[in-house]
């Protein structure tokens, strides 16, 4: 089975998809910065936000169940209401039946990612919940889109 | 300087403080499990709270920030509301500057975690934002309870 | 039909079952106070609780479903994480289809309420989403421990 | 002091303000609609951003804040994951140190409301947290803009 890997790329134009995921006041702490947990439910949402709106997955009455192994993140400057999070997301690995996203957080002017992260995925069958190879569907748009 | 370092136990018992943080009805997904970025949320709220209750830590006036510069999971076993998570916290590094979380999250009766985590906080001068030593009380409050 | 109204209590005791909902630091935005939004997580959490644990209805399974038709909330004084939330409920109104609930929440020591809620519940077919009897058990469990 | 009244309208058009709040995945709940405490997380968040985007209102540096003082919401339809809900804001009562805000939550192609809330803001001296007057500029732009 053909593996692929790519580390995660520090510009904007790395990433083949990039979705712009709204803060609100609410997500500054204290200290005035998004918190560390938002910075998850950005990549959780973008990831998802592909597979159903891009490539066409139906998270409840598909074949496959996309569920999370491991997440990472690595924070490098802060991000603070309103400034948007505009996440890319690119596959840094396919295997076989499961694909670990490479993400890049960016804010404002800032060339730089204000953090990165990686997020694994295996697919399971619904009633089993035991791996099943990735779609051949999927596999293509994921390496026509974000290869 | 002294580091230590250590793995992150597989039992409760390995861990020098545990905080039973509660699901939500809402945190469960469609998928019936509880979203993987809630952990993260669980992570953030137990060490927090060792950091304030036990350690006497003040994020607001005190000399030091904890600003998260790294986080990670590992997913083994879903949750479901209404179990609850009892998450165990430990120091697996306590560098100069910096300490490193260990995490377990444990629900219902399983003696193996259903997650387990890494968490590492840079503590910054609140004004300059550069990082500054880790307070000397605060070192030894981490190696009596949580080395 | 026979209908039963009733106000918000004043006080802890005047509601039948009392629910503690932890704080959380990122609970708190920029001026130190829990968010607005975090009362209704409250309550919301408050009342299935109280559904699921104590009159054992099944959410996902169960012959009817609890939508939320109406909520509100009047605020009068400000918590802080890391105070907890003491949530009050009681059955403000039973009619035959929907039941009102009245919210308490308190904090600290304080006798009067940080806030008061209500929020009605219409039980609903789970298949046509019509408005269904609330079931007689249910009735029965809300007299004798929320009248 | 004057003071004018206006009732929650059921078209987008008669909203002065207009945003569109994302949803996401895990904003769906095991019933498959978005969560009823998500309708005010849109509500505060529409709300602060006009205040701060459009109206100019510094929420840190300010000489007001701007304090919760009530909120509602009345449901007519449930909203899903992934429909957008499109927020409407105008000014339903401005008073001396105080504004109450009529909202409007519409999702997809519907002309009617999914939902219908409403919010009362008292302006506070931070420092004592004391009723303060409205800005006279704030009260010119509500007039202008949301009346």
């Amino acid at each position: 089975m053909s593996e692929r890997t790519a580390s995660a790329p520090t510009s904007r134009e790395g990433y083949g998809y990039r979705y712009t995921f709204a803060t609100r006041w609410n997500y500054n702490d204290q200290y005035g910065h998004v918190n560390n947990v938002v910075y998850y439910e950005a990549m959780d949402t973008t990831i998802n936000r592909w597979l159903i709106r891009e490539a066409g997955m139906d998270p409840l009455r598909g074949e496959q169940m996309a569920v999370c192994a491991a997440s990472s993140c690595t924070f490098s400057r802060s991000v603070a209401y309103p400034d948007a999070l505009e996440v890319g997301l690119r596959a840094a690995r396919v295997g076989t039946t499961s694909v670990t996203w490479a993400l890049g957080l960016f804010s404002g002017a800032d060339e730089a990612p204000a953090a990165t992260g990686s997020f694994t995925h295996v697919f399971v069958d619904p009633g089993t919940l035991r791996p099943v190879p990735i779609p051949v569907a999927l596999r293509a748009k994921i390496e026509a889109d974000l290869g």
